[in-house]
């Protein structure tokens, strides 16, 4: 059985159970949320669509007892009203889910949670490293959506280009979910070629390209109010991943050793979640956009240190 | 080739779109919204999501032209802050409405738009009657979702009492989608046995099931804002009864040669739209349900008597 | 996570297994066959299709120490070279069957399996009523296919008459999977109207219909030697009915506490496998039939007498 | 809609259908077989599925007619049993596909097809060619399988030996559906990393892993007697591809301008068929294995310059 959970049911977290069960994947769907009356709202919506569906599945909402057999949580809890939107800067939105995550987290570590935690709340990588902390799961078992989401819009905006697939785009975007992340041009291919030797002959502009995909959030924000979408169809797909042990390469928020925080890079993900980290031989220019970055992203993850100071977790490593 | 659009991609259009786009249902999808931003939006976040999905889907917006040759248009414009939220009628949203339909439908006319059209705006019986007259469209082509939503809600509350998946409860819902319309109880069958010889053994209360689908729009609605999930799988579903021209049974708002309007009764769904629609021996009481309900949707398509009387339009019939 | 294991990779076995795999249903699949080779040959051929899905399946072969952690077994062995094609009777598959019963069943329970068996194997009902004996799974474990292929051939049959979706057809084959089933005309309705009351309007042949569907196994033998797709999809959507708790009327291969013995039947498919079965107001004559077919079926399973009698096993009933 | 056709449902044909029907792709499907009993069957065992989809396709048999507007054809004919299996030579098969694409391709010609014809009958490139030309049809209108499969199985064989998804694996296998087929390591990445930086560290064998790719066909065949689910998946998604005009990157058998012939390469797929072939920098040996693999099906492909020679046939380019 497929069971999954999802704490916060916004847009992203209803879209996010929208797509499991109007695709079938969950048998079994529990629904969190503060606002008790949005959760059975969205219970509702989804149960009556059941008749109408081949597929069945079974949603509860606000138990958080339901999480010990949980196989996969969603966070997605956020306060999209919050976000700044002049600024065009994620951090904004911080203030607001510092205080959820720190809410959220002694709930899913007092249910026994042992699943895989996937997180979508925004900073996303300060918020899915202190999940992780606090929670005391292991550092395979938590890991953000990070730059999957930025990669896909990254594919799409060469695609447009080339006239062609996004999913013929190859490549990564690295680095934190938000303004400092960057496209490791090195790593991209179009069509099996690689996009710097396209450069001249097709005239690209590879910094507006990048900027184009880094921003790609805020251009659908501006026109709907908050992005649901792509970021719910980046989600499911690697709680997928997780099911079937695919081991699929994907850019997602995962620990860096070498930076001591999560952040945005190539990682294999399957049944323990971040199996392992992908190393390329980015250029020296990337490698130091990408040490910016997660560097970045460790001063926002201050923020939490007083709160991590006052409640140290030990992390149990999940068995194999 | 599977061509879509949409008129209107508030909550349920922009559902509708995005039902079409992760399920792999439309080849190409046109929307279409007097809010050029939100159209726009819609479409980057949809397009964000193609490089994580297996299928792919062309997304183009506000293009009336497109509909020459569009196979499903469905309308779902409405403007949801317009409802009046405490009185628990659907009619509230009807002046909003009125208006946007009488924009569309000379548009629609005008791009030549042939195929079949599913309307989920609301009041939905008048609407869609509407649509089809000022389009000029056949009566086969223009349906409503209507109370096929309604149904799936009765087939959902009857499920719980029996604790029992809802697509073991057949029957129907008729009538207005709104206040009017009411569970044909003569119909229902729970694993194949009629609902009626079940009323002693398990302490059934119709009328307070028939109440609990009829107000289940509002339950959602008080604690989501909106409906749009099982509105957007009713109304993808029966699209894809017309592609397949499956001639599936389903209960929508069709036009009623007894009756002189729309309104929700059984019907066969295939390529033509509404094939045909389908006379079940209700008894005294519903017939006279049936009527009155039907009564209802009449008076308020009489708000459109000015409007057509000025521009009166001439069916053109299908061609098989 | 969704575990599978199949017993038998015949046609119907790798149907199954491909349906499981192209729909990305299965997270993990077991191949188990006594000819290694074609084991080992389908699991290639599916992991060759795995770069070409979205979804991903692990697929192992012919370890039965993988079903004790299995959630759902299909037991699809049979040797369709030995069917008699002229007789037209599935019951001369019975002398190979239930060899292969024989030898499967005991290393299904020494592997510790406790998860739910569905069984395609023909003489279906008595080759499930043994299956659950010698296992010692509960009763519920344990169902068969049964008529649930049947009805859905009766649902075509009576489809094309009233050239609609089958889907359109609600009611039952009850009975053996074999020559001694029937329809249950008085549970059949078209489009929501009894076929009794269309009889005379459309000039029904109920028997003859009845006939088209006992016999349609038949008509695809005799045309490409097996039968695969129509079987394998009836296996696969009990399998997900049970994963979701569905709770979902199917009727299958159920054990009968009236009649003593596995015969097919509506019943309720959910987490425990038969949930309940439903007990339906046949007239007389359907009575009549029904306790003729189970009778047949009892007189098949006397084969098994001596095997039993041998090796007694006790029941075990599987915790809620 | 989405209409599709196959000429030969032997196993890779009947696979086609299935996979269209029981995933909901096709709308409308024609089946056609010179064993008619066998066609009969097929369309029988389908259709009897359908009361348990929850998709609908319409499924025609025999007629030629229905092809004139049929969006795509997949031509399957086959005679399997003609297999030299000690050989392990696609060419053992030509004798008898020749023979029967010379009696297909005047009908489909004659049927006024003008969709896109995807083919997966072996020799696969001569075959495709004489297809082509057989029918007038352009050269992108018409193309093979090729080594879309050799692909698919290299990224599979080289996905085990690191543990991975089989998508993680990008890259192509050129040449001929045949024994002088090669894999172009130089396209090949292992999670974004260039497998011959893998060499070393992983004591890659690739001429070894490459023996598997191109072998993996038969390693199927002994052991099942002919191949069928990764055969038909990737014809499918070839397919799905056109519909949605993706243009999605694929190595297929698609005329080259260079050699002169139908010959498997990378190439773009969308609505016209193969819309333009990539050219990546192979190295000098892997061009020099290219050119040995076009010259190879040249070859064969002259043992239809008898039958071209005596019905000249004008291409007809399709329209935009």
């Amino acid at each position: 059985m497929r069971k999954y959970a999802i704490i916060g049911v916004g847009h992203v977290g209803a879209t996010v159970a929208y797509t499991l069960v109007c695709k079938g994947i969950a048998d079994e769907l529990i629904l969190i949320d503060t606002n008790a009356a949005k959760a059975r709202a969205e219970q509702l919506d989804l149960q009556d669509a059941q008749a109408r569906l081949d597929s069945r599945t079974i949603i509860k909402i606000n138990d958080y007892a339901e999480l010990a057999d949980t196989d996969i949580l969603f966070i997605t809890s956020g306060n999209i009203h919050a976000l700044d939107h002049a600024s065009g800067n994620r951090w904004a939105e911080f203030e607001y889910t510092k205080e959820i995550v720190q809410t959220i987290a002694p709930k899913v570590k007092a249910a026994g949670f042992n699943g895989v935690a996937i997180d979508t709340m925004n900073p996303c990588d300060a918020i899915t490293h202190y999940f992780q902390r606090a929670t005391g799961l292991s550092r395979a078992q938590v890991f953000g959506t990070g730059t999957f989401l930025d990669t896909a819009r990254m594919q799409k905006v060469v695609a447009e280009v080339f006239d062609c697939d996004p999913k013929n785009v190859s490549g990564y975007v690295y680095g934190e979910h938000g303004e400092s992340q960057f496209t490791a041009w090195s790593t991209v291919q179009v069509n099996g070629v690689p996009i710097q030797d396209l450069v001249a002959s097709h005239h690209l502009d590879l910094d507006a390209l990048e900027a184009e995909a880094r921003h790609g959030g805020w251009a659908v924000h501006s026109g709907k109010g908050y992005t649901s979408f792509a970021i719910a169809t980046c989600a499911v797909k690697l709680s997928e991943a997780v099911f079937a042990n695919a081991r699929l390469a994907c850019p997602v928020s995962a620990y860096s050793e070498q930076f001591g925080t999560y952040v945005g890079q190539p990682a294999i993900i399957g049944k323990h979640g971040v199996e392992s980290v992908t190393t390329l031989a980015l250029t020296t220019d990337e490698q130091a956009k990408f040490k910016n970055s997660a560097q970045t992203i460790i001063e926002k993850f201050h923020a939490f240190d007083d709160v991590l100071a006052a409640a140290p977790v030990t992390t149990v490593q999940k068995p194999a």
